[in-house]
């Protein structure tokens, strides 16, 4: 395929743009990684991730795979055939879990919620307190639905198991909210936190990263399900001297070494704030500048780390990305499933600032005008102009 | 860690040396693996994998994952619970496979040889027509035992099986010998090729390769174990496209391009003929040049991608290898579980030109001195010396 | 200095932003610039940067240095101290080059020019009739002023040479304008073509280019001016060969390789094309968006590779460009001289497509709004997009 | 050119082999050299070389140029047309730094003495002492003789100076000996003291780096030879708030960042030490093993970052080293001029420790044994294997 000239604007919500520094750490000559030195470099990395996952009681593993290794990593070894999962469903991502977890010989009982809201607290609530023999062995919570832009409040979720005075898991997918969206392990007593390197750790997709509590390391003693790549058991072990039980990628471990370092830089808070900062110019372009309408249906659900825009009735969103990329180099998220054709999706995590979303919203409203859709040349770009311009990152 | 001075010698067998070229060809920014321009890459990698497995009939698959997922995924995609398995165990890695085979539900026949020899063709062959009832599904080898640097015949382990005319499926570690070592799976008929990325590829490990013979594909529809992150089955409805079911590493991918357009150059049995020769060279080092014997018992067990090397009895490898890596910042292999301490392993696979392996030759040899070892100064280089200098790599 | 998330969005006129693949082409290891394989790389890229001069005559040298060093070497190389120079001045490039040749000792004619026009081939014509003995044995021109963005027609300045009969060398500086703007050293009688590496070819500054025409090659005969680090004898001589008198860069060469793979791809038409298109969409901006004036005085003298942007009166473009870099991460060029603190400038040259400049143009209006001045928000984006929209790049 | 498997092994005396970290820290975006925070980059290295040239009084400038840029610079700077300079001629770099001086137009006594040998202190001394009016207003010195494998003591050179209390500027050619062997620049009153990139600082070339002395400053202006490109004048004022007056290399900047942090954590002294050490090694394997000799004359020229090795009469190492290139992918030094096909060299400079080396003694040993040299197999590396063993760095 011939060269398009310039550079391929990247707003798919995963994988995100890789910084050159990080790209730059992982250009390293393979090692052997039984060396001495070796533990130096694995040991810095599993310790410091568990500042990102806000947790000092947990333990993180890193797996050669990607998150979805992590989900069945999280079910396989806390939870034995048969178990029963309460889970729900309003996305593409919330699915595919659900999915997984039948697949795997568990019983799920999926609440189906509409696309474009999220986890329902107060129904996981209801069933949990009506579970009286306590059949239900984990719940599960996808943070940030990426098909629909739709963040969940996992606070909430701790609070309706508490409530019910539950002893089930809890587990969530953070693939694409972590390091993005606030996340606290400990404090919202999270058992299993899965996620991957390729979205809010600016990295190629390749590490799976799973945050585990003490109380779901106890549950593995007992968790009959079959595992042995995903076995957190053998890990534990190797990892206890700084070593893996089988090769790990030498770049990645090193491309998260200064993806930790470029994060503790800017600082966890710093980089929630500056999402929320971008999050909202994007929702002003959306909003206010082209008058149209994110899939997300209230403020709560909100994500800012992605938003999936609907374009108005009669048009066809899927003709809007594939002009963007053939016209003007721009990746859009595409719409999954339920919303195919009815969303493009721009994903506004990892390492952007204003500027770089310039492109994608300046461009997207280009596409939408090239497909006839109604929008005022230069809206978006002005609406999101002006809140950038007038607000500031705030920091919690 | 201060820095030491100059390369590390890198002569484990694996991760082995990327070759500048692959380095570079992975410095990629992340890209949209939905695009319609990505198939273009996956599907050229899925194509030309097969030429290297020498397989027509074969699907490759490829997964985020290390080649021992592979194993995990040759075993769950074609067996169902409690189904029989016949193998054999002769160093840490036939022995790793054949565990794994166990916890994950199997019921596993594990011949135990002795350590420095191979697969036993004709044990394999009796039991097997001893399995009237074929209740063996599956026959499982290992191709180069990377602990001891055995290589087995797996032509002769094919024959074994048609001898014995059982329709058991044969399963083949390749992951130290694809690209360095002959291998035929439509030939020898192997039904799963495990491999992976860091070995004959060159490549960082993340890439977990495997080869899927029609027949194994067939048993896939029947095998109920339970799997999901390595089911087949996903794989291959997405990949008939050029797309993955979950995110793939986009450096990886760029970087197994890179490697099959290198393998390609050289073309493969010039690959072969170069690794014996390498090979060659070694042991002439270790057996004329030092005196000392190889873990391999006889000729027909040495491998051409590593030699384990026994030193005399009183001395400690362990010591040998720490003091090489301490001190003249080389990397060699260590002996695993039964020859812990009494072998040191060079690794003579991936990348490498005679004189690459002069840097390894010369340091285990001062390595030896420093502890005492008797052998003569410069014996090992020139035994190698003149091997090298009076051969020529012969492609078959 | 801390991180700023994201990245930097770069909109100098040079250094120009370099493609991935060639960055990528540029990690290479050193090698020796004396075996009997290096001709081979050195070779192909004198031999190919011909075409992008459009020459077959010429000779193209490159040199370790900047363009800087090209312009004293096209100097010192065919003339002889107390040579007579007719030059003209016009912007803050033109005035350095002139006043260089008066530092090397010619004697030098410099026209002074309003800033915001170009060459003033009438004037030339007229001097050089007029010069009946031929002592202006060089006539200087800059085909693209950097720092006023404008662009001289050179055919007209051969056609004022021609018209007047003169044998002059005729010297141009391309710096600014090869592989960006059409060039033709043959068709034109360009002796001596100055140029870098760091804006066309997209590549880091460090290699000075340079063709030479038989005329000016015949001339450096008799030229006594002191020259020996740029000496075109040594060159020639050496890379006839396919050597250099001296080491050069080795990863400059892979990396102007990979830039002349590139240019060639897309193809020189093609680029100058899109360098038109992609300017008019700037321009547009400016002019029908923001309504403020461009520092060229007339279409005539538009340059494709530059825009230099008057602030209106009362403001100061350097607080434009200092508030843009802090706030936005967006780096403009400044006023040079006689223009600084009245314009910005934004260079659209090299590796851009349409969305890259839109980052560039909603950042300058940001910050214009930031500092007070009155345009409309989004308005410069809007019509950069109308006008792309609705053309297409028109290769002559 | 097919590719040939395994890495080359480079061993000529620069360029030298660019440590992974140094490379990839050049992988970096252009930025603008103009920009509020780059001085930051351009100070800091600027301010640290002074402490790699041992001084604090002088200053330190960077060009984009080879080191022959900067034997240019130190004398158009520094003299007028026709000032007298005394040198001295012992090989091939010698040369050509007199044969420039006398292209530059200035009076040149060149003192020709024996290759093999260097600077001839006494002599000097007695010409200065001769010079009573002071013509000779430069003494020109090459501290390490990369041709010959000669390192001439720059001390001595100073008291021959001291001796004769003349008032000539000291120009010391140190391009294959800073950061490899020591140089003082303030004890030992250099005024120019020329340096490049690619040999002690283990980077590409295209970086020249010039100390100039305070005293050689003020000669600076009443100097009137042209210069315009290396003016050093320009240069000051630029550098003074940490700019360049043409652009820079960015990644140049960022290597020699690195490469002077690595330089740095080393340690200057123990730099030396190690040259010393691995050049004591090599010269084990020349004498000890092989037998031959060095085109070195004595002990006290022995240079420890390359060694000119003699071949036997009636022998063309000319065929050495081009059958080690074409067999062993092994890259030596040709002899050059003089030495041409009576010497190969090799370089042991910049990032290498022992192993490297037995790479390229162990090559240069089998390409002898090829060409029918008789050499004992394997002596060479016995010879080096057994100094390295028995002896440590000594750190002076």
């Amino acid at each position: 395929m011939s060269r398009i000239a310039g550079r391929n604007h990247l707003y798919v919500p995963g994988p995100t743009n890789t910084p050159e520094r990080i790209l730059r750490a992982m250009v390293v000559p393979q090692e052997d990684h039984r060396s001495p030195k070796f533990p130096e470099l694995a040991l810095s990395v599993l310790t410091d991730l568990k500042k990102v996952f806000k947790t000092t009681e947990g333990t993180i593993f890193t797996f050669p795979a990607s998150g979805t290794g992590m989900w069945e990593a999280a079910l396989t070894n806390t939870l034995s055939p048969g178990d029963k999962i309460l889970c729900s469903r309003f996305g593409q991502f919330s699915h595919l879990w659900a999915d997984m977890a039948q697949r795997m010989g568990f019983e799920v009982q999926v609440l189906d919620c509409e696309w474009g809201t999220g986890v329902p607290y107060d129904q996981y609530e209801e069933i949990l307190r009506a579970d009286k023999e306590h059949k239900i062995k984990a719940v599960l919570a996808c943070q940030n639905e990426t098909a629909t832009g739709v963040t969940s409040d996992i606070g909430r979720v701790r609070k309706a198991i508490n409530n019910a005075n539950h002893p089930a898991l809890l587990m969530v997918d953070t693939v694409s909210s972590l390091v993005s969206i606030d996340f606290r392990m400990d404090e919202w007593g999270v058992d299993c936190a899965v996620s991957g390197s390729q979205k809010g750790f600016m990295l190629p997709a390749g590490m799976g990263i799973l945050g585990v509590s003490p109380k779901a390391l106890k549950a593995m003693e007992t968790a009959t399900s079959r595992r042995c790549y995903f076995d957190l058991g053998d890990m534990l072990k190797n990892n206890a001297t700084g070593y893996f039980p089988y090769t790990p990628s030498i770049p990645m471990l090193y491309g998260m070494r200064e993806s930790l370092n470029t994060i503790f830089e800017e600082g966890l808070e710093n980089i929630f704030a500056r999402h929320n900062y971008l999050a909202s110019g994007v929702r002003a372009a959306v909003q206010e500048g082209w008058k149209l309408n994110l899939c997300a249906k209230a403020p709560e659900w909100y994500s800012d780390t992605v938003s999936a825009i609907l374009v108005p009735e009669g048009f066809d969103a899927t003709k809007v990305i594939s002009n963007a990329y053939a016209k003007y180099n721009l990746s859009l998220g595409a719409g999954l499933s339920k919303v195919a054709g009815k969303v493009f999706r721009i994903g506004h995590l990892g390492d952007l600032n204003a500027l770089s979303l310039m492109s994608a919203i300046a461009g997207a409203e280009m596409s939408m005008l090239d497909n006839g859709i109604n929008v005022t040349p230069g809206s978006g770009v002005a609406a999101a102009s002006t809140y950038w311009r007038t607000h500031a990152p705030q920091a919690k």
